[in-house]
Formats: structure tokens, C-alpha cells, sequence
């Protein structure tokens, strides 16, 4: 949470100067939260800059920079499942797979899927979900599904959605005595986080996370190195792969939804 | 957070065949959250009686079984504040005198007391409080007073008032990337906490405890240990010591506030 680099969509410009680097006919085009990487070449503070294993091929690893990684981190970092263990994913998106990977890599043996769209839950099996539980499905709170299933509640949850009422569910979910919850999903800024109080008194554990704890200079070259070393599965995280200039049809895809997770490559 | 024996003001009597243990002329007396210590003898479940050193002196250490073991274990096993950290502990009743005394035993070297009532201040440096805050001196909230005491918010928070507004401060207080808020206080049962999510997102931490914690049956013996290496002085917990045939003078001694704390002396 460096206070110099921390995450500005509004900046647009170099903190050196306050000026950007691109133009285009003379008119100023601005840098997007400190990177800009929608070109071959871009400027960069240098704390924004990580240096990976140079053998990984970038048209893969790219996808680590951002959702996936925040995902990943949030359970093997935070939220931190013991061996054996039982995890609720709230949402299937690119970041709960992620989640849900991260959870499995650290050892849950029971990685609950929960999401609105059950098309997204044959596939998350390939990211370690073993069960699923689609709100819609049930007449009772989802809360109440979930301690059904795990008697009294899971030892762990995740949450990407960005959702409140998902958010508030992900923490009511966990079992008294033990149950850490993690938030991921970016809320609404008028959103409101309730709950009754006495659910913290039950000794349970609210956290939340902002790229999966990683600070990118110094750990997204071993999130790499995780990939290299064929512990972290890169492919199944892309669905598909288009050239830059097909860029606009990536977004469609992504409006759609359905769980599809586009790489937009850069080609001469 | 034993199913079997946890917390339940409602019982009252024995669980093993539903039945009170005490009568007065015929009529049954029930027993108190499983305990019903306000007697010379007592009947309780084998799994809420703890052994202590039998050279524990009752008439001091009986002040360890509740909120001063529920301060304490707040601050020594939840918060866990680092060497040197600075702790801001909201309310300096008896369980905020604990957890100031918890924090200070961890090792923080900052330790902050907040209060409505000023007169509590100066007793409270004895438990280890080196700043205070009283939120009616402010026309700001007691969030941002601590921000700028504390360069962007204190390392840990420990909350004893059972306050709403006082555990949404407890929480908001605490510093991006690392804080971690702890609340103790017994809630209103219609009491709402509400936070913007976005408070979490920034990689804060926030917990419940009840009884600091502790496992009765294993730990409670070593705090005890605690005083009798003189390592936490149980008598500053004391202000004044009465028998059982004015207990009622006790009540009116706590009614009347200005941190009061008694002991109830069972005497022949």
C-alpha cells in the first residue's frame, strides 16, 4: 500500500512531472493507473516496474498482472486455508477461478463454488471447485446453505464479486471460533458493509486484500516462477486470444460474460 | 467456542438433566452462566471448572475469570501488537485497563486510551496508557484525531465499550496495509456495524473475541501464573473490596461509574 505508487485512475500523468509521455496529432493521451500497456512501448515510474524470468513467454504470463494475481494472492496469502480445509468462492469470474486455485495450491480440500450463473460451474472444476451452490436455486440466505453443508459454517471465504450483499454473505458464511472471510471485489462507492456485531464476537476474522497482498516489484516474478514451474496452470485461464486489432470484439466477449477471459495480443 | 458449554444467560440450570442445583424454601434458584459463583459452594459442568496454583490468593485472583482475562487475551492473543507499535484501546473501564495492560506486556510503546470520561485518565497510566483522547475535546471524528496522532492511523485498536459508534471508529482508526481492530465490547442486540467495504479493501484486518481468546480450562491457570510471577499486577485492578452483606453498596459503587472496580468478599 505504497503511498507514493498507490492505485490512481484519475492521475493519468507521471508523478515526476506531472506531464504524460504520449501524444497523439498533439493531443495528450494519459497513462491508465501507473502503466499504460495498451502499446508496444510505454514510461513507466520505475516502482511499477517487476522484472520476470526473461525464458516466460509474455504473451501467457501477462495475465498475472492483475485479476488473477489478486485472486491467487487473496486465498494463498490471506486468506490462507489449512490443509484440508473448506473455502466458499463467492463468484466464478476470472478472479474466483483464481481464488479457487490458489485455495486448492494451498491445500482446502473442499472449494465451494458459489455463483448466479451455474454455466460457469463445469469449468470451474478445472480450478478446483468440488462443489457448487447457485443462490437462485434456494429459499433461504445463502449463509444458511453453506453452514448446512459444512455443519456450523466454512473455514474459509473469498469474495469477488465486488457485491455488497455477497460481500456481507462471505462474512456471515464462516464458522464461529475460526472462519476468516476475505474481501477482494472492488464495492460500489456508495456501498455499505452491515452486519450485527455480535458475529465478530464469535471470534470470526473479516480481511480484506488489495492485489492479493503481492507487492508486484518484488512477488509477481515468483508468481511467474510458479507458472515456470508448472505449479500454477496459465492456459486455462484464457479462453480466447485476439490481435489488437480486434480489440473491440475482446470487449464484447467480456460484456457477455459467461466466464470469458480474452488475451488481446500486440502484433506487428 | 464449545457448542456444548458456550455462553447462555438464558439456561440456567445443570445441563445434564435440565435441573437447578439450588433452592431457597422449596423454590428453585438458578445458576448463573454455569458458574453461580455468588455462593460459599457451588455445582457446575466438570468442563467450567479450571485448576489454579492452590497458592493463588481467591480474594485477588477471582478478578481474573471475566472482563480482565477478556482485556487482556484481547490485546495479548487477538491484537498482538507488535514491539514498539502504537495500540489505541477505545473505553478504560476494568476490561479497557486490561487490554492497555495486555498491550503493554506484548510490548506496544504507544498506547493510547480513549473516554468519554476524563477522570479515568490518570489512573489508566498504571495500566500503561502514555496518550488519551477524549472524543468530546474534538469537532472532528476521534478517526481522524488518531490519524493525525499516528501519521495515517494506529497499528491495532481494542475496543471495550459495547459501543456502536465506538467499534466503527475502533475499526476505521487503524492504519491501511497492516492494522488490525479488535472488538471486545458486547453489542446492543439491534446494533449494526456499517463500514464502507472499501475500509477492508485497503488491507485491514478487523476481529471479534470472546474472553480474549482464552480456553477457560487450559488457560485461564496461566494468567494466574501471570500474577504470581509478578509479572501483572492484579491488585490495580482493585479499588475496593466489600463483603457479601453489602453487596448491594458494590452495585451502587459500579452504578456510579468513574472506573470503579470491587471485589465481593464471601466471609463467614
Amino acid at each position: 500500500m505504497c503511498d507514493l505508487l498507490r492505485i490512481n485512475t484519475d492521475r493519468g500523468v507521471m508523478i515526476g512531472d506531472g506531464k504524460s509521455r504520449f501524444s497523439i496529432n498533439g493531443k495528450p493521451i494519459y497513462h491508465f493507473v501507473g502503466t499504460s500497456t495498451f502499446s508496444e512501448y510505454t514510461v513507466m515510474h520505475v516502482g511499477c516496474v517487476a522484472k520476470i524470468n526473461p525464458e516466460a513467454p509474455l504473451d501467457k504470463v501477462c495475465v498475472l498482472s492483475c485479476g488473477i494475481s489478486t485472486g491467487l494472492g487473496a486465498s494463498i496469502n490471506v486468506a490462507k486455508p489449512p490443509k484440508g480445509s473448506t473455502v466458499a468462492i463467492f463468484g466464478l469470474g476470472a478472479v474466483g477461478l483464481a481464488a479457487a486455485e490458489g485455495a486448492r495450491i494451498a491445500g482446502a480440500s473442499r472449494i465451494i463454488g458459489i455463483d448466479l450463473n451455474a454455466n460457469r460451474f463445469e469449468e470451474a472444476k478445472k480450478f478446483g471447485c468440488t462443489e457448487f451452490v447457485n443462490p437462485k436455486d434456494h429459499n433461504k440466505p445463502v449463509q444458511e446453505v453453506l453452514a448446512e453443508m459444512t455443519n456450523g459454517g466454512v473455514d474459509r471465504s473469498v469474495e469477488c464479486t465486488g457485491n455488497i450483499n455477497a460481500m456481507i454473505q462471505a462474512f456471515e458464511c464462516v464458522h464461529d471460533g475460526w472462519g476468516v472471510a476475505v474481501l477482494v471485489g472492488v464495492p460500489h462507492k456508495d456501498a455499505e458493509f452491515k452486519t450485527h456485531p455480535m458475529n465478530f464476537l464469535n471470534e470470526r476474522t473479516l480481511k480484506g486484500t488489495f492485489f492479493g497482498n503481492y507487492k508486484p516489484r518484488t512477488d509477481l516474478p515468483n508468481v511467474v516462477e510458479l507458472y515456470m514451474k508448472k505449479e500454477l496452470e496459465v492456459e486455462k485461464f484464457i479462453t480466447h486470444s485476439v490481435p489488437f486489432t480486434e480489440i473491440n470484439k475482446a470487449f464484447d466477449l467480456m460484456a457477455k460474460g459467461e466466464g470469458i477471459r480474452c488475451i488481446i495480443r500486440m502484433e506487428n
